[in-house]
């Protein structure tokens, strides 16, 4: 994989090797971890970012404290470091504990890593498949290799029906504030050689109706038992506009990102986000220094509006009271791999 | 008047004062144009933008013309060079070829001037009736006294309702590429003492559905005669998310911006824009730079998802079929002041 997020390096001292995500779009700077402060610092900065790809850094983060840390008492304490780095991120905690429970090591942290490399596979061709034989199709956000260290969820799809033969345009939304679509979406789409045209958030309904765009397909931070599903910020007027168009809009996540204890979306807490994102781009200013802002991370969409719901277990669909739960039954990845 | 776009200098030496948009959000920037140089350069350079208010700002550079120029061979050349200042603008080119019809006085300059402004005065008092008693209405672009150097249009109706007393929340699509929300509107509504809020373009339907919003106002550069109205890249997105929500949308225009010619939107020529203005925010880079882009300047939103087009002579209603050619019927308002 030409874009690897994260990986660990096999040389004379353990590391962890990563792409710095600040610097692009203007620069692909590979970096490396060799100490836990290293690994702490990158999550913090977003130097590693995406829920899926931070899980895995983590788990290669508990590794190498365990490689570098013969003192159990300093190990655990590096650990809970690594674990603290983002508090709400829930595959970072989730990596983190697993990786305790298996004692530390490096099979652990590459078993982890594997599966989420497989779980990207079936997700990509379940999706390959209701992806249209030629056209246009829309995202929004970054949903690629640099946010899952694997092939990537709505990014996959899409290049996992490019890889199989189907021939996409893909419309990429900048999504603003942090412009997630712009610097990363349009730059994994290059290294994996889809044609992709960058549009203004604005400009995706007018896109839809000129370019005749035949899908549109996102990612998800999280999906309740109906369907009704929480993704970057500007997703909901997407599929609002979808439906307006009759183009079948799709969320791609793993199964994981699925809580089956939520009936629905009212219960999911959006977190917003500090004013500054939309005052300045890149220390320009942008609008007044005082001026109010309202700057949700999330939106929610609901379930009538997603023609299907795309896991590495096949796509749900409607009705999703029936279809979600029947996910829950299925043998989980790390089973399949073992 | 606090945001005087343009005015016409009251001193020994005939000058124009105007507000250097560029400038903003950062600072208030008053500047002079005492030469046709000027004049011509604050239009080319957009320091001085927004339709009516380049009529506005021509008009009085071609009454400095000829107060600056004896000899009749300079002025029409000097007035050449304002009409051609920007080639695309309408308004520009009507408001040069009335002044010279008039003789190029300053008279007829602080006609068309008072013209605007009283446009704009009727069509706030007009839009102020459907504006809610209280809560929140959401906008897009820029359609503010900077823009029309007058009251401004749909601004024009929120500020008009709100100087009526009614308590209105504005909730101000940043309006991606050119930002002219964030970085003009927001500042004249704080100008106007009206409460305000910035959010993302892709977090508008989000902000319907949290916020209440209870009606969406915006402006428009041309109407056909079905009410199709094209107006800044997003509008039509905003007014696919309000008939979603059962949100009435409103477009507040001049007469002046009905093209009676054109029988609906599709006969609208949609100009793009440079990829340099999604390449890049202020010199900051924002995406690959090599990427393709697709910057439609505007949309069309079609007529059915219009509630009502408010203009100086009161609200046209569907079917616009009937509505809107009976408006090609009434006095102008040039008529009224005489």
């Amino acid at each position: 994989m030409a874009l690897d997020a994260v990986s660990w390096l096999d040389g004379d001292d353990p590391a962890i090797g990563f792409i710095d995500q600040r610097a692009l779009p203007g620069e692909l700077v590979r970096a490396r971890a060799g100490r836990v402060d290293e690994v702490v610092h990158a999550i913090e900065t977003l130097a590693v970012r995406g829920a899926p790809a931070i899980g895995v850094f983590a788990a290669y983060g508990v590794a190498l404290a365990r490689l570098t840390h013969a003192d159990d008492g300093a190990y655990r304490e590096a650990v809970a470091r690594v674990r603290a780095a983002r508090p709400t991120a829930v595959n970072l905690a989730w990596a983190v504990d697993r990786m305790l429970a298996a004692g530390g090591t490096l099979a652990e942290a590459r078993a982890i890593h594997a599966e989420q490399r497989a779980v990207d596979l079936a997700l990509g061709r379940h999706g390959a498949e209701v992806m249209p034989v030629r056209g246009a199709v829309l995202t929004h956000c970054n949903t690629g290799p640099l946010a899952t260290a694997g092939l990537g969820s709505a990014l996959g799809v899409i290049v996992a029906a490019h890889d199989a033969g189907k021939q996409l345009h893909v419309y990429v939304d900048e999504t603003r504030p942090l412009l997630q679509g712009a610097r990363l979406t349009t730059y994994e789409l290059a290294e994996a050689g889809v044609p992709a045209t960058l549009i203004a958030d604005g400009a995706a309904a007018a896109t839809m109706r000129l370019k005749n765009v035949a899908a549109v397909i996102v990612g998800a931070d999280r999906i309740a038992t109906n369907g009704d599903a929480a993704n970057k910020i500007g997703t909901y007027g997407v599929a609002v506009a979808a439906a307006h168009h009759g183009i079948p809009f799709y969320v791609a996540a793993p199964r994981s990102t699925i809580d089956f204890t939520l009936r629905d979306g009212s219960g999911i807490v959006i977190e917003e986000r500090p004013a500054s994102e939309l005052r300045h781009v890149g220390g320009v200013a942008t609008a007044p220094a005082e001026v109010d802002v309202f700057n949700p991370a999330f939106d929610v969409t609901p379930g009538r509006l997603i023609a299907g719901i795309i896991t590495e277990y096949g796509i749900a669909r409607p009705p999703y009271d029936e279809s979600i739960p029947d996910l829950a039954t299925r043998p989980s990845f790390a089973f399949i791999l073992s």
